[in-house]
């Protein structure tokens, strides 16, 4: 399997520096994916992206199939075309988010309405991989279940179950159109088994015998507590392939981060940063500052003074509070791409500690400030 | 009177082409000003208009003076200081804002309710300067009162002679606190009278009898016909002194200002083109276009494909339509950027056009497009 071409260029405990080649652009791991739901990063562009250093954005295939459609984006040629961004794109396959809307599922696929205009639509393993190969995914999902947590252990069996068998149909159909592929695309699997140690264990092992290009975490960071998703986490990661990359899906925050790190993941998404970014709130090297508080009003300092890397360090907490207190959208905007920036910053040193051999005290001093 | 400095590079017919150079910047005319109500431009950054090319921004005091409060900008060394902003910025003098409250005037000045916390607040024409001086303007705008249109003629006389008045009372407070300028800032008077011819006469005579660095058209593009304006404005600018800058507030669409540069006016500031992008509309070359329309859905074309120099000129129509129908907001910013970016180089053309001498061509192609 030449597709992904992942390279592991140093290891320090489980932590590993990776370098992963795609044929439109080559990064560097761990990696941090900026979100965009809607086709766009909240507030921001493919542009302000590239500034920021991103390698690799997220799209929702849920929201994207919806609005404007696969169908439409494709004729721009695919995402990349349509936001005119020139990078990776990995592209989820819409289960998680019609899982959060209640659907009717059955062996087959599932069925839900769409939050735009109540329209009735079906996912289907096969359906998943055409509307994000029409939407020209760089890497894509497979369709899982995804539980919430916590869940008994019977409905967590029958998520594994399914997720095992959608992933077979889902990889099938994958490789029955890779060829016109010319190896430009990726599909990872997706292990599932809520916080149950076994059918982690199962679910991880069921995925890895399908063969994917690289394996996701799935189903956790759905609610439960640091602690009780990092056992299940590593076992997932344990039981996945050394050579081939790790993603987990829907974790963004410093202490989860470096958990995650520390087990071997290679990969991560999340809106926190960006969330957070929009409610006033930065990231500093110091913690989560509330630039919306009274108290920073009369601030010239830059939003985290030992951050030099940041976008938006020209301008001052005073600044930004008061744009926050009279609802400038602009807030918003300066906020994202300090926040983006700051996370991607933290990817970076997460993968210098690495290569130096030092991750275990990076792993201290990030839980010291964030755990 | 050396401050500002503005000299007439050229002229046609009664279009001028001129440089105002103040202490902190230089800037050619006629220019166009952003309107940063609440110490930002709607949605984008002081880097976004640096790189736009914009040479002056304009304040609103009567915004500043209550959110955050002019002492606070004061502390951040004023407003250039507060937003990062290095060229050139003009405040006008919270008047505007405040008649339309329906406050109550008397002779010494306005009380009014604060649109925050409904705080009571009272401005004259003493403490506009005051806090335009806290507020670190480059060109302060002196207190005046602009009535309505229509508006009977009494009301009208009584609105000019307390214009003249205050205008009295606001120099003599600036002059008065010159000398600790040092030269780097200007005050310009305004011109009211309405409609009416006579009184644009008589209120153009006594605010130039006084003596201001510079002289705006007040009281006009509010709410009558581009037809109804074009005389008091011609009245108001033919009596001004031609040596010296002349602004008409609040204008900003093509046809208005082809006319008012016709008329001899160098500067503009208006809402109108970001308020527009903010509603989805672009400026292009061949008019106005509403992006958010059904037919742009699969529309490769630029924003305005016969204009090159638009910071969104990668994106394409298609995309920006989406961006509008999910209500991603940096679709707004995008528009934002593309139509000052669209004014300025418009107004880099009308200058272009009197300095060859070709300016009524450009009024001509302009009135057929936008008229």
């Amino acid at each position: 399997m030449v597709n992904p071409n992942f390279k592991i260029a140093a290891i320090d405990g489980s932590a590993r520096a990776g370098v992963l080649s795609m044929q439109r652009h080559v990064l560097n791991t761990p990696t941090f994916m900026p979100v965009g739901t809607r086709g766009a990063v909240r507030t921001i562009t493919s542009k302000d992206l590239e500034e920021l250093g991103a390698d690799i954005i997220l799209g929702n295939t849920y929201h994207l199939m919806l609005r404007p459609g696969e169908d439409l984006i494709q004729e721009f040629g695919g995402i990349h075309g349509f936001v005119d961004w020139k990078r990776l794109i990995l592209t989820d396959s819409g289960g998680y988010q019609v899982f959060s809307l209640e659907p009717d599922v059955d062996d087959d696929g599932v069925e839900f309405k769409s939050t735009y205009d109540g329209s009735l639509h079906r996912l289907t393993p096969e359906k998943a991989v055409d509307i994000q190969c029409s939407l020209g995914a760089d890497i894509q999902m497979v369709l899982d279940v995804c539980p919430p947590i916590p869940t008994e252990k019977r409905v967590l069996e029958i998520a594994v179950d399914r997720t095992h068998k959608w992933a077979i149909r889902g990889r099938n159909h994958f490789l029955s159109k890779e060829k016109s592929f010319e190896n430009e695309r990726a599909q990872f699997g997706i292990v599932q088994g809520g916080l149950d140690r076994e059918l982690r264990r199962i679910s991880a092992e069921q995925i890895v015998d399908i063969g994917f290009d690289g394996y996701a975490i799935g189903g956790l960071s759905v609610g439960e507590t640091r602690q009780e998703m990092i056992e299940p986490m590593r076992i997932s990661a344990d039981a996945l392939p050394k050579e081939q990359p790790r993603y987990f899906m829907g974790l963004g925050d410093p202490a989860g981060l470096v958990e995650a790190i520390a087990c071997g993941v290679d990969m991560f998404d999340c809106v926190w940063p960006t969330r957070l970014a929009r409610h006033g709130t930065a990231l500093t090297m110091k913690g989560r500052v509330n630039l919306g508080a009274a108290r920073y009003a009369k601030s010239d300092d830059a939003i985290d003074p030992d951050f030099d890397l940041s976008p938006a360090s020209r301008w001052s907490r005073g600044y930004i509070r008061h744009l926050l207190s009279v609802g400038e959208p602009v807030a918003a905007r300066l906020l994202t791409l300090h926040n983006l920036a700051w996370i991607i910053d933290f990817m970076k040193r997460a993968r210098a500690s690495i290569v130096q051999g030092t991750f275990d005290d990076f792993q201290k001093e990030t839980l010291q400030i964030w755990g």
